[in-house]
């Protein structure tokens, strides 16, 4: 029988719980490992809990117990969380968790520490949610060189957008319907600016490309230009507005990931996952393109994430071997400017200025004084100069 | 170095070799194992291949060759290929495999094998060709209690139905279309009649629920009584036809597998998955749906798969425990009899005929002589009595 103490009895902790206890036997016939969650780590109290039993308000009563042998960290956030992470770690303890922002910010550190110790850091539930995409990643395309990664990270904005894209409903409403379902924090500036995605996409590139990206060098743009008007012609043009997270392989064996509203072919598959599911393509040379769907977050599927990780520490206590990459730094990543795409613009601008800046264009419609068009493909270096002579008030690649 | 072997050079063999040779510094560096194609058995010749100087004939070669760990069997069949599987096994070699036929009838017995000399029998390639999905549901979904599994698992049909669906190409048509660009064999039998898709959801069903479903027990229909006014009404009335594999867990702990085509509402992703590619749904407890989508065959998607495998193999080297299952009968088969649902019904008959059989009915058209209709959900026993005085020329199950 393997302990497990969960630190954090918020939605995921308590998911955690739920899940390990409620599946005990199915993990135990499936995967041949026993697991007891033996405490629940909370400053709180919870004395009507089912765990009440199980709840310690000190750390250390975890960190100084021997038959601890797996940590699930859902604190959130790089300060206790991070302490305790190290701690655990140190003591011998394998930790799992969801924590997107610990794992983007200081990966590399704790990959390093997980490893000096012999055991594991695992984080499948760090980037969406309940989809297994981190495991299958470096295991199941293991033989493939990857050139892309790309996807659907952040379900609120996912939510958001499908609100303006199928109900005609305009942003500040949409959002508003997030917050009461509860798809969006009270503050949701993580979400709708991009920097949710953000992390998401960093731990994703390292995972793919084998050098940590850290998210102080990845530009992120959210979803607060997109219009119901972009949505229209959007969709008047075979295309859906999708906020993604991209990482692309570039020259000089540098990474190029990056946050922004994109707009998709209604014919591709992503383009179809709406509401607050995720998706996730990848590409490789030899598997072509995979994607990867399902619920970006939540407690149970998180949950369901975090237990996978569990289990898999439980299967590997005493062999550090699961994950690990080399750090990086900003010259780890590459430039947006030699990306090359067809843009859709929304400028304040006459079609005979915007064909003077950008030669042929395809004019999609006018709203107010603002004209709206379609671009031949040009890198980013070149549309920021070409844009320069136009008021652009938005403007979004166009994936083939 | 970790030598390798590959047993057949064929379409997935030589996809094998190339991926491990051309990403040989990749997987290095990404997965820490290096890998070395030392042999690749065939009894034909291949003066002019760049891998000559690897081929043998004689596959005991390998058998005594202690180096060789991992060997490759993409032979295909349960003839050769089985026999040299167990002869691989039991000299201490891990085996990995594309050969769906082969995991579907003789999968315990050669995990039982593996097992008993501390190697591992992997099959990655066998389901889904380069989409990770047999690892992700033993590992990823492992804290899950899973319900149900169900996909598009066969591309050649998906292709037929796909070029009735958008072109409105006949049948006969889509076939030798397939045939000529090389989706389908000159003999289409296994793909069209659901005997390739069964085979693969005995595969899905037996990881998901852990006990070996052998094909004889599991009914399978192809889509050669799909026609081509059937893919108009299901459009007309907000469907796509799609062959599908699909395992439920029923009562008493019953598994229920069967191959047939359904209805599927144009809104699941599912339904949007078109052409050759695959897609894969699983429902568990805590993670509610994911989905797998991606190339379910070719050479390089295939060997994709086998990479990984081979990989992983290469990482467990005295290690026998990446799967295993236990052995089923027909037992441990439920009946459709019990699975409930709406369902698309064209038969020779008048409405108000249709009407006393099944009760309340919607009229969707009618061809000819046949009145077209869906029914109220009712189990599969109910329909088959209910549908005994009508002459029913197609059904098909409507998912929600």
């Amino acid at each position: 029988m393997i302990d497990v103490a969960i630190l954090g009895f918020g939605t995921v902790g308590s998911g955690v719980a739920d899940v390990l206890t409620e599946n005990v036997k199915k993990i135990k016939r499936s995967s041949t490992v026993e697991l007891n969650v033996k405490y629940i780590v909370d400053i709180r109290d919870f004395p009507e809990s089912v765990y009440a039993d199980k709840m310690v308000k000190d750390f250390r009563v975890v960190e100084s117990d021997p038959d601890v042998k797996v940590v699930v960290e859902t604190i959130g956030g790089t300060g206790v969380a991070f302490d305790f992470t190290k701690r655990a770690l140190s003591a011998g303890k394998s930790v799992v968790t969801s924590n997107k922002e610990l794992v983007a910010t200081h990966g590399y550190e704790l990959l390093t520490l997980a490893k000096k110790n012999n055991v594991n850091y695992l984080f499948e539930a760090s980037v969406g949610g309940g989809i297994p995409i981190l495991r299958p990643i470096s295991q199941c395309l293991a033989g493939n060189d990857i050139s892309e990664v790309f996807g659907i990270l952040n379900g609120t904005t996912n939510y958001v957008l499908t609100q303006m894209i199928e109900n005609n409903v305009e942003f500040d409403d949409a959002l508003r319907q997030a917050q009461k379902l509860g798809y969006a924090e009270a503050d949701p500036t993580a979400d709708i600016e991009g920097l949710d995605a953000c992390r998401k996409i960093c731990i994703l590139a390292t995972l793919c490309f084998g050098k940590h990206i850290y998210p102080q060098y990845v530009p992120a743009e959210g979803i607060t230009r997109v219009t119901l008007d972009d949505v229209a012609f959007a969709d008047k043009i075979g295309y859906k507005i999708k906020l993604l997270g991209r990482a692309v392989k570039g020259k000089d064996d540098k990474i190029i990931p990056y946050v922004a509203a994109h707009l998709l072919p209604k014919k591709r598959l992503l383009a179809n996952v709406s509401d607050v599911m995720n998706g996730i393509v990848v590409k490789g040379n030899a598997v072509g393109e995979v994607m990867f769907y399902g619920p970006g977050a939540g407690k149970l599927p998180t949950a369901s994430a975090v237990a996978a990780d569990v289990i898999d520490a439980a299967k590997h206590i005493g062999m550090s071997k699961l994950l690990f990459w080399e750090d990086g730094d900003a010259e780890t990543v590459g430039s947006t400017d030699e990306l090359v795409s067809q843009w859709y613009v929304r400028a304040k601008c006459q079609s005979d200025e915007a064909a003077a800046s950008f030669g042929t264009i395809s004019v999609v419609g006018s709203v107010g004084d603002e004209l709206v068009f379609t671009t031949e493909p040009v890198s980013g270096a070149a549309f920021r100069e070409k844009a320069e002579a136009l008021q652009v008030q938005a403007a979004f690649r166009i994936m083939v």
